[in-house]
């Protein structure tokens, strides 16, 4: 696997930044300042890494220019380094898949429509009507149910389970391991039958992914109970999140993994949601709201602004005993206005 | 892709519902009341959709007997209108999947036996002495271990995984990237070997699943130790849940997103379970409980009724401050029968 | 199905401890202490059903040397009954994957190294430059990413996603679902584009699991962003564990189910992690630790011990009172400190 490698002067100009240095320093790839060496790019994105940069092999470091006075080695020069060090990992990405052609042993629908400079790898079931756009890249085992569309430029990981009725935009890459358009949890409960228990709501609409999507691995996306389960443009979406039937999602909203979305919630635009939040059902979330980690959001939030929710860590010992007071807290409150009334 | 579609009388007697208005108003769809248009069905459920029921341009409208004189449109009149819309949205169902047949591509161990009225998709694999009852859908990429049945009326969505020793019941649905019977999380530590670390604890039992269970997407349920994992009659589980070695539950019991119930914990009938609810092992949870979103159970509840856990949430800001002083809380309870003491 | 049977004078022998009884009875089985019959071997390793083993029908009962003269029937003598009782699960275990040869719905690219003892099931994919070690089992429907190794006696359950240039070390067991390599969650904000929304950092580290390892079903382990994520030897992992990229792991250290380890995070050697812990990213923990169920930890730990979050568990009733003294802490623990003034 050959990588590729670039002068410092032709990464100055696809980054568009300036550089200081030597023009024609060689650089074949990315590392951190710690473990850099002389062919290699580096970034200064975090004040903390200050001292880390002093001692840095690194044969060029993305700094901002304020550093290039500190910086040992030859520079890439801009006001956003960790924005023009993620414009670099790209130059540098090997690409894993390989492109072109319908692998023999994709099973396909003969309703299908694939286009021509789509790649669809080994193993992979495409359904009825389905459309696969131009660029398009389906990974080995996915499964593509009937009248669902993938739109151009599409990366579907291994082993991605698409339902039926499900559009997918432009650009939108999927982790392994996920699955999109499973049925919403409808059920109504029926107390009156003779075996008890719960009759399925069957699940009509679909599910509707933006432009510029990406899903990580392990996650599941419901389709709609009657309309669709909606996702915005530019959404970033980590692993494991599950997200309910009729939930929409405002484009730019990022959300970090295991966190969980249910049923009929509106999330609003260039909204960020932390690692393992639980937001419940049928709540509206306005624009630029920040949720921190693991937190429970129980009410709607219009107001943009940072929530949380939890108790805090503790060693286990001093955790029990506060903990226990947690089960008081009412009471104790009760006393505590007791106590002020006598002091009046 | 054709729908189906049915007069408002036939409607009425589908569904063992009276009705009010044109018995031949023809219905070819279900939507909310807001979208709905008049060759339409819709239904009313919650008393504050009350003024959107006065505007809708819905065909005719599922809602309680109090309601058909609010009602503009021809109306379905159920005592129970969500589980009448249940029902009807059975009815409107199309059905994704192809049926009928072994798809050539299937891998079919000899020994196993396939119902003729089976339908075994692409790709899908079976292992030996395998039992696939009638009317039985097992979508693509399925794999099915040794030993292991499935029977009449089951669906299995595309890529769920069965090992051996797995008996399923009749009508039950499975979605896609599920997992039944991974191996227990069992192992016992072993300070005294060369290594240490931890020896593995074979698990030997298996799962049996009821009748008319739905299990959602990217579930686990890992077989028993030395007993079976058990999962009740009509029992029903949204996406992602885990469910350890040797859990029992109960008849009817269901389970929303992301919850967790750890080894050998039995949970009893009628339960509802809110999402992200963690149970530990080893507990015992009697019939007609409720957790609500995000608990974390960590006692045996024996009585029927609601439980709870957790801090509510705040802006970041205030929740910072208090945050803080749950770590005092014991202190400030000491401190607080301090000055009650002094003021006795 | 013919299971393993064995006299009570070969299993001591085989496991290393002594017997009390007659050394020919047959063994052909495990079971608990309530369930077993008298051809089956049983453990008492927990106090609390010492009053079982007084009435177990079992045929042999591994115990501890002071509770030879309470049980009723044969008994293998161990010091560590439960490791004893592990040990002799994997004697009675009936390996459920056929072993040998390459199935030939398997599609191997010809550059790949298969050990001629190894094992890939129907439907299995595997990369460019893929070694697969001696006695390595791939299970049905498994994907193998270019350049990536699995070494020898790994186990590879159905449908189990491997991305490119990920190492598994020798003797690795990774249940079904679960996603290894998939891209970490980088993406740098950029206000400052038309589109405004993310840029995506390549992700250029891989993946390297030590020996040993066992990971359970429905996981995702991501790669690196340049350097790798890394799992220690003999770690093993629950189901549904989401481990972030430039994780590390120490060696013996066992995560349970539904815990998530968030970025660049560090976690030593020796620790227990219990079910549904979420760790932030950044954080190192030291060795020998231990986190109880469901806590966030949002800070480093050094020194070894338990930690804790969260607030406990009540009727919902009681709950709701506390909760919303919560809210109000910073306000009760400033009023005491009042009170506590005038009473000076």
């Amino acid at each position: 696997m050959s990588g590729h490698h670039y002068s410092l002067a032709e990464l100055a100009e696809l980054l568009n930044v300036t550089y200081v240095g030597d023009a024609k320093t060689l650089i074949s790839g990315l590392a951190t300042l710690a473990s850099a060496g002389p062919g290699q790019l580096s970034f200064l994105a975090n004040s903390k890494y200050q001292k880390t940069l002093k001692s840095t092999l690194a044969g060029a470091v993305i700094v901002a220019p304020d550093m290039v006075t500190s910086c040992p080695s030859h520079c890439l020069v801009s006001e956003q380094p960790y924005l023009t060090y993620a414009r670099a990992s790209q130059l540098f990405e090997v690409l894993d898949n390989d492109r072109g052609g319908i692998h023999p042993s994709a099973v396909i629908d003969s309703s299908a429509t694939i286009a021509t400079t789509a790649t669809i790898a080994a193993n992979v079931v495409i359904g009825k009507n389905v459309v696969i756009g131009a660029a398009v890249v389906i990974g080995p085992g996915c499964v593509i149910g009937n009248n669902s569309t993938i739109d151009e430029g599409g990366l579907l990981h291994a082993n991605v389970s698409v339902y039926h009725g499900v559009l997918i935009g432009r650009s939108v890459v999927i982790h392994s391991g996920t699955v999109i358009g499973s049925d919403g949890f409808g059920f109504a409960p029926s107390p009156d039958t003779e075996i008890g228990g719960w009759v399925k709501i069957a699940q009509l609409g679909g599910v509707k992914i933006g432009d510029n999507v990406e899903i990580g691995a392990g996650c599941t996306i419901d389709r709609g109970a009657l309309d669709d389960t909606v996702i915005g443009d530019r959404v970033i979406l980590d692993n494991q999140i599950q997200i309910a039937h009729n939930v929409e999602i405002g484009d730019n909203t990022g959300i970090a993994g295991c966190s969980a979305i249910a049923g009929s919630t509106k999330i609003g635009k260039n909204c960020t949601i932390a690692g393992g939040v639980a937001i419940i059902g049928h709540l509206t979330i306005g624009d630029n709201v920040h949720f921190t980690a693991r937190s429970l959001i129980t009410k709607s939030v219009e107001k943009s602004g940072a929530y949380s929710s939890g108790a805090p860590m503790q060693d286990t010992k001093s955790w029990r005993r506060n903990a226990v007071r947690f089960m008081q807290l009412d009471n104790i409150a009760k006393r505590l206005s007791d106590v002020e009334r006598k002091l009046k």
